[in-house]
């Protein structure tokens, strides 16, 4: 028995034999030929067996896994219809006098090493998708059979390197339990595939393709990020136990959908989700996302060479606020700077980045920049239900100067005729310890509070989550934060104001509780997470978990809080 | 008129004509000599002259500074009296024929460079010393004139590029009022030297010696670390004033050397130092310190090549308990780690020091070494009264173990029959807002708290203040951090507990009203600080300060605190 540690890219448990997908190792050979216009037909008729082989695998997702996901291969298609690509490998054979393979590896080579020059993520990504289907062309010409996991014919779990959009969607969901890969991460392709196919999956395993054969039993663990090789009886029983459970949690999950979040006594939660990009939203509404509690506008600008436009970010936000049909969208002003750099900001190297120029600090000294994003925001603001929140705010002069911000430029904007909501709440990031300290006064200036325990938990602990020999000290459930997250929430409701929470903690079923006993408004967290949390929520007392708070905040250690948690909530209200 | 600022090297204000002391430039040509006795006979009656030098101003030091300052020059005798100092010569000048100045030289260079190439700070010190010796020696040999500002005969301010310990010895206290260097920190010879003078200085202006001619009129503001030259005659007047009323508080500060610190109400407070090695008492007893409030024992690690022994530091340990008399003497465990590191334990280098692996989260981990100190500790006890402290402590379970670790070598002493004292009191630093917040837990198992601002305003305020682009952000004075520092007092004094302040806030006359108001009992700071801070603390009623408690705690941002303070307390009382 071997048991590894990976990456989480799917939840679930497979229990199945290991199936090696491995890829296909294609020698091109040079060699001058003759009949250059014999090559030339070789080379088309490859195309064409590709395209045919790829028409196939996308009616087979389409059907499987809806138009959307079978998208990638009209997008692989296109690939081989494209003029340049094609002329130039013919024009490589009539020329040079090549034959059709080694002209085709040249020219594909070249094309992909100029894409994957390329700082643009959208461009890199192209140059995997050539590779990926000239391949299959070469394989053509060559005579060598593609591998057709499609042929698969009893339960597996496939083990890869990586796993490409093309292996992935000839898949059959019958047999295919789930995916280890040996690289790749929460976002890789495969892990994106694998979520959409709802099978379990971990990837970044580093080591799995060289432990695992052809055969063997595997358990995939998705929802610990483990997978175990030739696994021991006993644990073989424990993991059918666990999937299981799982399986039968994930029915009750999904019946949750079009329902609005409620406490067992009846008291509504909004239960919103963490976006990075406007491509995120299908996810939250295939989730029940009730709104977007952190919509993180920094990726806006990362990835690229240059700041985006005014125009781009509008588009942006209007997408965002569209798609979510007038549910609150809360936009976080750019929070970069510190660990999260845009090179085409020249900044220099900090010695404590999370305690650097960051966020509203860098906005407010780099005033154009932040205003073009207010502008956007405003001007998107008539598509929806916006809410803007500043990052890292410490003091109230800040907080008070970016507002003053916000009020001209939309008095600006308006003055020049543009529309602009009058009902955009504007409220603030408690993540600094001074500024949740400060509450009370905070709460008669801001609209709402949207606490980021990750920055927050690091900052009162004094211990970088990042930094392997203090990280144990990254403790979310300690009192001290508990009770820091008490005097913001009481603080808020005092004024009337309401609180959020973007952090990882808002979609953690141990803290779901402790946040229901503290008074938490709205909870936002990975679109995944949304369906277990309303399902646990549905489960808890919110009057009785009030009615412990006075004792959890009473509690010494991190490690009380967490037992009393499992035995109070865990045990016997949500798994009992 | 060129204002240039600088590091206050010692307090007060000098308004006088500039003395540029230069560096004697001495070039020592190489030449071959005839007669070798002869140029040995010369290089003996340098030796002479300068021992003769060297001996005249030891004594004039004696006489006018005391013997302490004094032994310096011994020291620099014993220099000319190093056998293999003089032999190396004495060998060279036969051997080599050469002329006794350039032989010198030579010699001198191969000692100083060996001494420098050491990491240790004492060997880093002699090379200073032969360098500074030895350059009389070879004045003599070239007959060139030593210059004597002893011979100064009218008020002057030394403007120098440094200042060696020769050089400052020399200086007649009656004419010379200040110092003005190019380069130096507030621990370098010139700003002991000026501190032990009682005459102002400014060091670290790098170019006050481009700026200065002999004779012009300058300006040392040592209160304030500035250097104004050719002032206009309204900023003579303003300095003049100023000059006056610090040195009518100078006279009223000396008389309070022996008093007990007082608050206008009667109510006594306790004023205690900071210090770093044993060294520093002395100053701490003149400036009528009440106690040790912080004594950094990580300066026994520090500039050396391996850890120190337990010998060692009992040693150290001793000294301070003996000198201060039952005096209390707050010695705070190894605080290393971070920005503070030790090159003979080789620790990663960490993306955030300062939210890092230091002080007690590296003692748990390196316990052999973490015990040695304590038994250090343990064993001085007897000579004193001493109080342990925890730096970095986070969470109640690091406070447990580090005192069950105590509690463990205690009985280990104990059991081998070293006798240990059964009064030392434990407590720890509140530099984490974690712990800050959970003082009411923490005093019930504390002795006493001692708040490290320096540390905590960093953490709750997110800002690192070496950081110049988010320094603004580093306000003691800010209301979160008033109210937090007003958590611990309340909680520590609803146990009994006392609680004191180590961070520079405590010695900040800015902030005093303000500790008075919450209720602090101790003040631990420069022992240069403590005369000012207790005539300060005379002047305020610690029950009116309380009666504003309330009023300050509400406030909303650091300068409404300021202002408040300003009027309420420095004018009206203070000053007034």
């Amino acid at each position: 028995m071997i048991t590894l540690k990976g990456i989480k890219a799917s939840a679930g448990i497979a229990i199945a034999k290991a199936y090696r997908l491995e890829e296909l190792v294609l020698k091109t050979e040079k060699r001058e030929i003759e009949d250059k216009e014999l090559e030339i037909q070789r080379f088309k008729d490859a195309i064409m067996k590709a395209k045919n082989d790829l028409k196939e695998i996308k009616e087979h997702t389409q059907q499987k896994l809806g138009a959307d996901k079978a998208d990638i291969f009209a997008a692989h298609l296109l690939v081989l219809e494209d003029p340049e690509l094609l002329n130039s490998v013919e024009q490589k054979i009539i020329n040079e006098g090549l034959n059709a393979e080694f002209a085709t590896q040249e020219i594909v080579d070249m094309f992909v090493s100029m894409f994957e020059s390329m700082e643009n993520e959208y461009m890199k990504e192209r140059a995997t998708d050539i590779r990926d289907v000239t391949k299959r062309v070469i394989a053509h010409l060559l005579g060598v059979h593609v591998p057709n996991p499609s042929m698969i014919n009893e339960e597996v779990v496939i083990v890869a390197e990586d796993l490409t959009p093309s292996d992935t969607a000839q898949l059959n969901r019958q047999y295919v339990k789930g995916f280890v890969t040996n690289i790749g991460g929460s976002t890789s392709h495969s892990a994106i595939m694998a979520r959409s196919m709802e099978i379990p999956a971990v990837v970044g395993t580093k080591g799995v393709m060289n432990h695992v054969d052809n055969g063997s039993i595997i358990i995939i663990d998705g929802l610990d990020g483990k997978v175990i090789i030739d696994p021991h009886p006993d644990i073989m029983k424990e993991f059918e136990k666990k999937k299981i459970a799982y399986e039968s949690q994930k029915i009750e999950w999904k019946r949750l959908v079009n329902l609005r979040t409620v406490s067992a006594d009846g008291y509504p939660i909004e239960l919103a989700a963490n976006i990075g990009t406007p491509e995120d939203i299908q996810s939250v509404l295939e989730n029940g996302g009730e709104g977007i509690g952190l919509y993180r506008s920094e990726f806006l600008y990362m990835g690229r060479e240059q700041l985006p436009t005014e125009e781009e970010q509008f588009t942006a936000y209007k997408t965002v606020l569209e798609c979510m049909e007038g549910k609150p969208v809360v936009v976080r002003t750019l929070d970069i700077g510190g660990d999260k750099e845009l090179p085409y900001l020249n900044f220099p190297k900090e010695m404590n980045p999370f305690l650097g120029f960051r966020a509203i600090r860098l906005c407010l000294e780099e005033q154009e920049m932040f205003r073009t994003q207010l502008r956007a925001l405003l001007r998107a603001s008539v598509y929806g239900n916006l809410k803007i929140m500043f990052p890292m705010i410490a003091t109230i002069e800040e907080f008070r100067q970016a507002k003053a911000i916000l009020s001209e430029e939309k008095e600006k904007l308006q003055s020049l005729g543009t529309a602009v909501s009058e009902s955009i709440e504007v409220g603030m990031m408690v993540e600094i310890p001074a500024s949740a300290m400060m509450a009370d006064l905070f709460a008669k200036e801001t609209d709402f509070f949207s606490i980021g325990t990750n920055d927050l938990v690091q900052y009162m602990m004094a211990a970088d989550r990042m930094n392997e020999s203090v990280s144990y000290l990254y403790q979310p459930y300690h009192p001290a934060i508990l009770r820091l997250i008490n005097n913001v929430i009481e603080a808020a409701h005092k004024e009337g104001k309401w609180v959020g929470m973007c952090g990882e903690m808002a979609g953690d079923p141990l803290a779901i509780p402790l946040l229901l006993a503290l008074g938490l408004d709205e909870f936002s967290m990975s679109a995944t997470s949304i369906l277990p949390a309303r399902s646990q929520i549905q489960h808890l007392s919110r009057e009785e978990a009030i009615g412990y708070k006075e004792k959890i905040l009473a509690m010494s250690t991190s490690e009380e809080v967490v037992n009393f948690v499992k035995e109070q909530f865990l045990l016997t209200k949500y798994k009992g």
